[in-house]
């Protein structure tokens, strides 16, 4: 697969659609345009020169090696203009043009058009229907936004226009810099895994941010993202979170999950940092693109006042790291006393960031406070809040320019730090476990012949699960009375007989199951019960042990295909607790054992596992392997739709599946 | 009880500390004090002038009437000058001195010395340690801080001067201004109950902002803000989450609750709207101090920026209220296209409020786009949020001059809107429950005698709450075998037979709990069994029917004595539920049944009250009669401790206590 490279530092570009037509977008690329240093040739059938420099009538006129162009011309002669620049090896292009996919199907049948050029001439394509890239190592704007982005160390990639546009007028206050910056529009070709592998060797990257309405291949977005979290941080905003909530609503299983939550389960697994809110994007992208990322999670406080400290450390507590020696120098402190603050933490505890917080008081100096903020930069990560407005002012511009990050309240730098911590942590963590997204799936295991039929029956799903090396309970097959006696003799009493059947699927609604048989005679009722009682759909009955539930913790293993994220494997409290309490986590198959252990930490239930009042401890680490074989199973069972362990019971002598439920995909 | 008017609109204003002295608090105040227009006199024993106004030597010299003092000297001086200040009959006093009781035990004795002589001469206090008072309708500034506050509608309590200062460095900046401007210092009279109650009354006052360190009387605190927040919203800040979590960790009760569980439940009752974060509360000033509250709970959007637009949604989805009819105007759009929108928001939807939301995008005119909003504000509650930075800001400068709400992202305005939405509906529903804080408490049931015992036995605590009119089980003491099987037959089998001791508090752990039995001999040998195993402690036993679990909701009834709210009682899931998955919520007794039913909602397990797989649904209404019964039960009986009620167990047909616990304060 070729490189990006060419659309971020191309030997030459080439625009097709220059013009110097007032307001029109064509005439905004061109004036961006202008500032790249390379060769530039601008294409316009019906010009001989824009803006007082030479325009060129059709690409096959360009004589020089060019590896960029920007198309920004009508859809309908976009397909013609690839050939074009096909033919004249040229195969990195911006297509800024909308009007395709999301133009209805004549859009559509184009974009296919182009795709289908773009593969004959071996073309790489950012866009349709994108804002451009601009690249400022480069000096190159390939957008037609009005103004252009500082060079610094993030690489932004968004797929609105929009956001595009705040950001950059937010990052050229705060005076940040970009090494790439990506609109990409409506991803026919190129998508965001693609530049996230590419800046992930960037040298001059060292943050990666994200603006996404889609994933785009989520298994590739995965893999991409693993490796690359562990060279730099990934962020990203997506909306959609209410949809989810909507989709909830709508069945049974989808009251446990929508498709918010396998975007969740996606950026998890790819070590990617979701900001909650726009605004919590906007401050992590301050702190990553000003600071550096603390060493650790023990977080210093120098405060004139003493409330705003204990919300700070509520702040930070709350959100999961640890405030470490909050000092109140008190209002009537000087910059002398954030000084002599400074130098007690720095001498007698170890910390790791801090946060000056300083309100309009007395003697408050802002200016002078924040040269004092000033000298700590450099030997720690440091951010500042200084609560107010107009007396502030002053204070706040020295900051901004010695490019300290500054938030209006310091609960939002407190915030800001423990997620940045979280996700070092993270990664750090992620680092000492092999990804299991490397290393070969198990064997496929054959399905049961079902003839068209979805849902198979309980003892077809618990014999494949149990081929897969998952523990189920000693379940038999019986087609007659003697059959059941003989299974349940060899079982052992007590034990439960189910009525089988591929035809019946809620089996207590018709008395087909019955519990807690002690003898022989019971087994022997039990089957004459249900073949007299249930006639049609009756195929014998299968005799499994009867489990004893007391003592016993009941989980859940689950599985369903989410639209975006494809498999979603669940986990969590079994029984009637699932849909009450909620307690169910998600994730992407396969997983490690380590990661099911983080999985299960999540869950309320891990509290029982590891012993609480008469349940539990359970073998952990068996219940670990156990999950991580499940999500290997699930991964390369694609043709399963749908899958429930309920219960999978857990005490301190066994872990066992005594029900299990498989959908397959209808063909 | 003397009115708070003349801290805010005093005849006069006697201010002892007067002082020229550069940098002093004193003369600070002088400054301030001399655009007060009624009568003013300072008083400093060694001085003729002050900054050219004539200045006393003592207060007996006033020879016009006064109503208010405000004193900054040492404090070992502020005894005498309260005595004299008192023959002068000058009843309100501001001190804005600090050394009283943050000072350590001298100055505890010198607070006590105070208040005892305000006491003999009816004198209240602000103070001491504060800022002093503010009234911008009086033009009196009674502070030594740098800026006055402009006359507005908010009143504002704080219990931090550092927080008072940047909230008025704020509030001048967007231009709103107070009716009442408040620092209360270490409330060693006057708490924030009083100044609620004032301002609640006060016409100037439309919404109340409260930064709070301690509540004060809680039950002063509880029942005025009741009343208050009739009339206005109330809105509070308060540090201390994390010491809650710090506390979780430290007893086994505590792990379900800690003081802040009781903040919480105190903001509850009183309907006071608590801000998560420093943000929160500055956004919500900046809401109500600028806009109306919307009259229902639509919320319209307008958008150049589709992205952003969905991030508004789900926030507005994720905080609880509806996101109705986002239009996103696209891209390039400008303010004709706004208007457009506008249009047809306002006939199609009927919309409650809106918020305005650009991007700097090739057409945006941000300018126009606040003008655009400004025709709206009037016509609707609306808010704006013009994301980016550099090119925003002339736009935003319209819209603080033409007193907008403005968010640097929409998300804020999103939360701000569905937070103050929430609190309107909150106070409209419980306008239509009368409280029970007005209502006389249940007759006190009289404990049983235990000699300095503190913990009751099972019985104990079971008849005490069977005579409050709780449903309790029926249970017989037996202390020879013949009236355990008296009691048995009376009561019917399967029954429970345990032993009753008022010295082994865990029954179970010796053999004191004989579950299900089904005759005469089987109770003759559980007593049998008991009394001669169980020496020591064996005091006869109790008899009690034996309760079918399956099918029956396991229930939890609770009390504990909090440090700041006093009892506070809990309910929710029973049962190892209990502490597993802490299902549990807080409340401050009493409860009416419609408040007790809106409590339940909170928990988990109220989906199985109204009927939920093989469980329920049972009658909540008698549930929370009785929750309600329990709740007076617990306001009239100081003398409870702790208590716990688990189970409660209720089903289609009873709802039945069957073990309780109480716990009495020992003297």
């Amino acid at each position: 697969m070729q490189s990006l490279a060419p659309f971020l530092h191309p030997n030459g570009i080439v625009f097709v659609g220059a013009t110097d037509k007032e307001g029109s977008v064509g005439r905004a690329i061109v004036e961006n345009l202008l500032n790249f240093e390379g060769r530039l040739f601008f294409i316009n059938p019906k010009r001989n020169e824009v803006l007082g420099h030479p325009c060129l009538q059709s690409i096959d006129q360009i004589d020089q090696p060019v590896d960029l162009a920007v198309i920004a011309i009508k859809a309908e002669y976009v397909p013609q203009t690839l050939i074009d620049l096909g033919k004249k090896k040229i195969q990195s292009v911006i297509i800024i043009s909308a009007g395709f996919k999301e133009a209805g199907q004549e859009g559509i049948e184009l974009e296919n058009r182009i795709l289908k050029i773009a593969k004959d001439y071996h073309i790489r394509i950012i866009g349709p229907n994108c804002l451009g890239v601009m690249s400022p190592y480069s000096n190159m704007n390939a957008t037609f936004a009005k103004t252009m982005a500082l060079a610094g160390g993030v690489g932004f990639i968004s797929q609105s226009g929009a956001m595009c546009t705040s950001m950059l007028d937010y990052a050229n206050d705060i005076g940040v810099g970009f090494s790439a910056f990506i609109s990409v529009g409506s991803m026919s070709d190129i998508e965001f895994k693609d530049c996230i592998e590419y800046l992930a060797n960037d040298p001059k990257t060292h943050t990666i941010f994200l603006y996404m309405e889609t994933i785009g291949d989520t298994n590739g977005f995965i893999r991409i993202c693993q490796k690359a979290s562990f060279k730099k941080p990934i962020i990203a905003i997506k909306p959609g979170r209410s949809e989810a909530a909507r989709k909830a609503a709508a069945s049974h299983t989808g009251s446990l999950v929508g498709s918010d939550t396998a975007v969740e389960a996606i950026f998890d697994k790819g070590h990617v940092l979701r900001a909650d809110t726009m605004e919590e994007f906007f401050d992590l992208f301050t702190f990553y693109a000003l600071e550096e990322i603390p060493l650790g999670d023990r977080i210093g406080i120098i405060t004139n006042a003493g409330g705003m400290g204990v919300l700070t450390t509520d702040a930070i507590e709350v959100n999961g790291a640890k405030a470490l020696a909050p000092i109140d120098v008190l209002g009537d402190a000087t910059e002398l006393d954030y000084i002599k603050a400074w130098d007690e933490l720095k001498d007698t505890h170890s910390i790791d960031a801090l946060i000056v917080i300083a309100s309009p008081q007395s003697m408050t100096d802002f200016v002078k406070i924040a040269e004092f903020t000033t000298q700590i930069k450099g030997k720690i990560p440091v951010c500042a809040s200084f609560v107010g407005k107009k007396q502030t002012l002053e204070g706040e511009q020295v900051l901004k320019k010695q490019l300290i990050p500054h938030y209006p309240t310091p609960d939002r730098a407190a915030k800001v730090l423990t997620r940045v911590i979280g996700l070092k942590k993270k990664i750090e963590k992620a680092m000492q476990i092999p990804s299991l997204l490397d290393q070969p799936l198990p064997k496929k295991i054959r399905l049961p012949e079902t003839h068209g039929r979805t849902l198979l029956t309980e003892y077809e799903s618990k014999s494949l699960l149990e081929k897969s090396g998952l523990p189920v309970v000693k379940t038999l097959l019986a087609s007659t009375e003697e059959e059941a006696i003989l299974a349940a003799q060899q079982i052992g009493f007590p034990c439960v007989v189910k009525l089988n059947s591929t035809t019946i699927t809620h089996k207590s609604d018709v008395g087909g199951v019955k519990l807690n048989l002690q003898s022989v005679e019971e087994v022997a009722n039990a089957f004459r019960d249900m073949e007299l009682n249930i006639r049609k759909g009756f195929e014998g009955v299968t005799v499994q042990k009867m489990s004893n539930l007391k003592g016993s913790i009941e989980l859940l293993f689950g599985m369903i295909l989410d639209p975006t994220s494809g498999p979603l494997i669940s986990f969590g409290s079994g029984g009637i607790a699932v849909e009450l309490y909620k307690d169910v986590v998600f994730a992407i198959p396969p997983l490690s054992m380590e990661e099911a252990l983080d999985l299960f930490e999540k869950t309320k239930i891990d509290h029982a596992l590891t012993g609480y009042r008469n349940l539990g401890p359970i073998d952990k680490k068996a219940l670990a392997k156990f999950f991580s074989a499940f999500s290997s199973f699930i991964a390369s069972m694609p043709e399963i739709e749908e899958l429930d362990i309920n219960p999978i019971i857990a005490n301190k002598n066994e872990i066992v599946i005594l029900d299990a439920r498989i959908v397959l995909k209808s063909h």
